[in-house]
């Protein structure tokens, strides 16, 4: 079951602007409606805020296994994809993050979701 | 024969905007010309309407099946194009929606359509 | 409905022995279990007998419009294969012919079929 | 030669702004300096106007025709590229248009050059 | 659980040899020392007995159920591919049958594991 | 009209064998049937006879000024391939020569048609 | 030990404004956590001053012992960028510079630093 | 030497803007510090200006002449591509032109440097 | 420094045949001449002797640990591929085993080592 | 001038047989009619003998000094390729040794030349 308990956050080094990408070619969850196993990626972009402002960044291993808490979900696409965006957005605050999800055809179909929180400066939409 | 009525739609699960996207690499069509297939692709993208303005999504195997019904039609690639856009445009009235469809060459051209319903952000644009 | 009858052949143009290949990648059929489209490519590779021995070569545009008769058509992978294997050897009585079939995804697992009449060089294996 | 009368030309099917592209793979013309064949591909991108304006669409096969009236002329890459955008933005009277050929290397130099009519959008440059 | 029950058979259609091969690029299962999730893709490719020896080959849909049936499994590899290679073996007794399963990496290092039963012909290998 | 009598020679360098590759991407020829040109691409792979048996090698400049001799050439696809191959044999006598000419897609098929001369080892095989 | 010193720069030989871009694919340094190796690619991209104003570009040789400097140093993500940048800027005081590390993946996720100096113009953002 | 007096202009053919790219990429020179040759390609890239205003294109055969002469030339990366710059803006005073340079590695380091002359619109960036 | 005494194995758990692949892309040591840091992958395949003969498998953590013993240690290319196959030969006594680097370039050339132990069937040659 | 003695050699370090391969995709010579420069790649492919035999192994920096000295030379394809074979072959007196060169485009025409030197294995053919 998603469970953003599992996830864990360190302060952001420098209040100098930076911009974190997180790639996760190895997802996984179910189909609420027939049982079966969709198969995607999960791409998370994201300016963290300063130390300054209280900013954090996510830690890797714990984002892992979070991602992993999915696998026995029955979820949809669109689900998915907000629910990362809001776990994580409550998380760190951060200025920006834009959530990009990339699912495996279904029937000759292959889908695309995006979500994001505050305002994703042009040159880095996913 | 294309059939708008075999489109389903769900509503939006969130009011926090959010981009979708489908892409149907196996769609196929007759030339009204020489009866001849036509062979494509239809990459559909939209932002839905949030639920507080009774937004909705279409609903995936209902999209599958509706641009199956184009499998026995005879109609040009810009009828195709508009016509996607047209119903599904009908079915969701989304905050904006664009479609591009991709055809395989004929006498050595090959040829792509685009066509949006209301103002499709830069960063969306196909 | 495959229609082998539309299938015409050239007689051969030389005795000096070649090889020829053609690969239609725009094929398609209807699963005779769920009655959706499969998608698919067909290549036929194939080393026609000589005039001295009344060899012939299957004619372009006859084998597109007997490959479009298997459009309306439910049918296994497995029997597509087999049977453009059996008309185009009946057709042509070539030296050896390999037909291999290669089919988009269904449900995360796409296949392949080959199969031969003849003795079909290393070399040649398709 | 070039014979921009070949070109045919159908009313636009619908007022609702759309984007047609047609690229050509096999273009051939001739060197004028050295009578060497010269070979690249063409891409023509534009917006028709509506039915209302009177607007119209090129047809594709005439495209291919005319543009296979160049086989066999003497002409600059430069005059290629304008003289078609001449004669399609003559025929069809588009909103915009954008014409753009890249050209096989000659002396281990490629070269692509672009042409428009009108105000092509950022989104929809060549 | 991998449950062999779960695979289903279906009588060869005809006594002409042929080579079937499937691909699942969905693959996943469970490391058994860390509980991490690994993904892969299982490639299948074997020729079946004819109808006359009672030959049969397996159903897509259940050979799809089958490889789901590790995702909640603690195992290795090479446990992975063996298992499938006898599954399918006891099931089918095809004339030879290969497994290739591809795993993506862990710790920097990727892995290939290949099981055959029978004699593999060189232009089948994998 | 194509001219074996384009060909040049030059005497081979060595009597050490070796291997010569030319691949021509730009090749045209008409449609027998359509007068429609055909573009594809041409490989010729020879071993020369040595020097002390009289080999010769085809020179680069005029096998280009050949090719294009078949540009205005109403031609079948395997008759270019046959007619290039005699051609060059005829020429140099090499201790082996293939032939292979690669075709952009007609109606949906793309072909390949393979021609020899002499016996070409499995790994010199196109 | 990543080591500033080692960075040499030479007087920008233009006052014209130009663009420099490195990428160097072979960096590695060491997780602080696991002490297992990083491996990862950098890029730098910048706008020199011109000399009028003292401006001066990194020399690239020295660029590259400097990234060797990292090989036995336990870092974060994060803090190679930034640190770089850091480095580099204070060297350079470049109008604008960019760093971008790609970083392979660690237990399926693969990462993407971005960092910068100064306003990176639209068209140069990495 | 580089010589910019090898380079040749022709008057441009149409006051309708349009913009040309010429693509070398089989460039060299020499590393002013270790003599060692450098190999990397040039792309150039310019809108002339109209005949109306004396605007005037490089002739193709001359760039190519003009870009062997850095042949036996040591010269840095930057000064390579500011020289061509300057070169050809002298020549063809064009609306605006821009010049990319891609050096392959060196040391592990692969370069690119741009310079331009003029305002190059944002969708012509190189 | 390399060292043999970090490789572990397990009982190869099957006495029907089967082949392991692993591949390691991050491979990096140091030139033994200069110093500088040589970055390839290593590949290794080999077929395990059965359980019957005493058969073992590389354990795959300690292979990674293993070649990352590697990277403080001076050692030309043709010596680490030797290394690892007498080591890993070694330790498994495998029915045959192959080993291939692929080192990035120096000086633009880049560099493949392969030696194997045992007779390589043809079809696993790497 | 294209100098042998540029070429050094070291002793083979181990008498287990492996494989040395080389490739140099930076190579420039000049054409002997035009005496425009030529662009291509040279591998080199070899196995040594073993130390017992007075077995070598080509040098790396020697072998890319030995390279350029074909910069100023004019030598067409063939003579490139054998002469590069001869040098090697005399200089290690290898088991076996092949040689491939790879020309980029003249006249829309590119050339592959392959020369050995003893029999070389099927699997290592180039």
């Amino acid at each position: 079951m998603p469970d953003a308990s599992l996830l864990e956050a360190f302060p952001t080094p420098t209040d100098t602007p930076f911009v974190v990408e997180h790639v996760a070619e190895e997802f996984t969850s179910l189909c609420p409606k027939t049982g079966h196993p969709d198969f995607g990626a999960v791409t998370v972009r994201f300016e963290p805020r300063g130390p300054k402002d209280g900013g954090t960044c996510v830690e890797l291993k714990s984002l892992k296994i979070y991602l992993q808490s999915f696998r026995t979900e029955g979820i949809f696409y669109e689900a998915v994809t907000n629910r990362i965006r809001d776990d994580l957005a409550a998380l760190m605050k951060p200025a920006w993050l834009v959530v990009r999800t990339d699912w495996r055809g279904r029937g000759g179909i292959r889908s695309v979701i995006r979500a994001a929180s505050g305002a994703v400066p042009e040159r880095y939409s996913l």
